[in-house]
């Protein structure tokens, strides 16, 4: 048995029915579609948080449409785009570089779609709720089967907006990195990568000082949680594979006092 | 491909396994139905909320069984019942309202059962869980075919109990409306129709004063948030067709301190 | 129609997209499962309070593949398992305790494997997301039909870590009972089971004491919270057969200052 996929990934919240309403939108152009809801808990018009989520979760998606909504701008000039991959997926969603980082993944944009005045968008459309008027619609009719190019006027991938994230520093021995995300558990996601570790002596073992908002902190780089005492800090290496800050057993965001945008200075202890 | 459709509403909120004993119930009667979880953040016992939800959702929403829950007197003498509307969907909740606008919406009851003592209920039944023993499984059976008739005692549509709602009222001049529903994003929707701004001098692109808990506010009526500049405030036709009030990239409702239940005066400025 | 069931219970929440990839593993390996989330809402690194609501819901979720995570021991050296249960169902998870309850109510574990190193896994294993990585990828093969022996290394069912539970005592003719859970709508359900009941003189009808942090508080044993006027305490058996408190149409670990964990003593009026 085989059905086509949507992932759907939003900053409506689950308090209201917006996911539920784009929900039954979509059973009913495509009944077959299977939804998978992402997450709808996006901090409210966060479009880089969106970004994130998106390009992380990517590579665990099946191959299908990738609907994602957070539009600060929804009803204004920015466009309403679908957009097909190098390597086969679609995304679905506002022109505003929520969709950039994973298209970037997907192996950039191949084709793309102004869907704004697209014909499969319910009528009347609310100028404040796209997701229920044109991209739940629109990926339901991707999912469905139609070719892109009947969802909506051509454009120019080249001139999709794009997202600007931080990258770390390396400044008098100490690293600079800025916190993309912070999860339930209070966990920290920083912007440095593997690659990012190279030259500057932070590895496996090794006894750190973190400087935050709330002072600096011992810390020590792990594998994982349990190996370091409950109430320690530790870095590790998270399930993206970045950099990130927890507290064994408590929340680091809140302990060391950050917030996403932040920065950390880390060096060797 | 087509499954049964059943939608499920409620106050239950997803911190508990209510909803997802639910599902479970459902999946066991009804395999083949797909479940679309409408929203289950109802404000708890708030049935004014999840009736005024259901009714805006339902034109949406697939025709199937509609599933709602939002019971403060679970247990006590109020009715459960399933009910078909003209347009062929079919009800099932308490008999507290909940149900009623969306009932009107859908050309008024044709027939009603009481399931209070349905031969499909789970024994045994908990007082207080008639989602998982009453609801869920009649509406599961519904779902899968049975006739309406089969699933509880024949009741009378014209002693169904309703809801009233607030309605604006012009004094002096001013519109006199009421918070009907506040979101996720601080959006405020007021009782007030397109029809009802007949008379009023407000129309798009008019400045207008609102007056709230927090003191007089000055807004633009406007099409979209982006409509007005950054942390303005705006009153705009809302996804349901209703006036509502925004601060684009803001939270109005904290803004202007508008709760629920209150009152706004609005008139030109 | 019939579709291999998984369950799904967590502790990610439902603010990022933890939920969201392990469906999206699931739907990758196995599409034609069902998965229903029963709950992602168990208080953080909460090992108890999993336990307590998966098997306070194992009698109404379909036989099929049980997921469980909550894993503050994620990456050091407890086990993952999967477990066969006398009654037909599979259980998925961390070896801390979090499956022993529902393996317990489910006959008991016949066939039991450590999935730690299962060739199912995804690779690379992140050693902070082994719902990612290793739960739900060995859940979706079980759900597709592979034998439980092809997914791990056998293991003794006798050496599983199983989880204790407070038990309440009669002293003094008070009746110290503890507050197992806190629902959405402030309901404590103690850990106090019918049979629990029989010399302590409370029962149906009767006036009674319930002393807690916040003092002591008059309640009256009813069957539903309807049964007293709105804002009183009562105590009811809830929808797991377990003695609860609860104040109708208010929230009474709020009013009476519960929280899981504490002893209430309970005695008649």
């Amino acid at each position: 048995m085989s059905f086509p996929v949507i992932t759907f990934l939003s900053d409506y919240g689950l308090q209201d029915d917006f996911v539920g309403v784009c929900h039954a939108v979509i059973a009913t152009i495509c009944p077959e579609a299977r939804v998978i809801d992402l997450s709808h808990g996006v901090p409210r018009q966060d479009v880089r948080a969106g970004a994130l989520t998106l390009r992380g979760a990517l590579p665990y998606l099946p191959v299908g449409v990738h609907l994602a909504v957070v539009d600060p701008d929804v009803g204004a000039q920015r466009r309403a785009v679908a957009l097909r991959l190098r390597d086969g997926r679609i995304l679905v969603g506002p022109d505003n570089g929520l969709l950039s980082l994973a298209a970037e993944l997907g192996g950039g944009v191949v084709e793309a779609v102004d869907i704004a005045h697209s014909k499969f968008r319910l009528e009347p459309v609310a100028a404040t709720f796209h997701g229920r008027d044109i991209f739940a619609p629109v990926a339901a009719r991707l999912a469905a089967g139609v070719e892109l190019a009947e969802a909506g006027e051509p454009c120019d991938p080249e001139r999709l907006v794009r997202i600007e994230l931080p990258r770390p520093e390396l400044r008098g021995g100490e690293l600079h990195a800025h916190a993309l995300h912070v999860d339930r558990f209070g966990n920290v996601q920083l912007d440095v990568e593997h690659g990012d570790l190279a030259d500057t002596g932070l590895k496996l073992g090794r006894a750190v000082q973190v400087q935050a908002s709330l002072g600096a902190h011992r810390a020590t780089i792990v594998r994982t949680f349990a190996d370091v005492p409950q109430g320690d800090t530790l870095l590790y290496e998270d399930a993206q594979r970045r950099l990130a800050v927890a507290v064994n057993g408590g929340d680091a965001a809140q302990s060391l006092g950050i917030s996403v945008g932040d920065e950390l200075r880390i060096s060797s202890a």
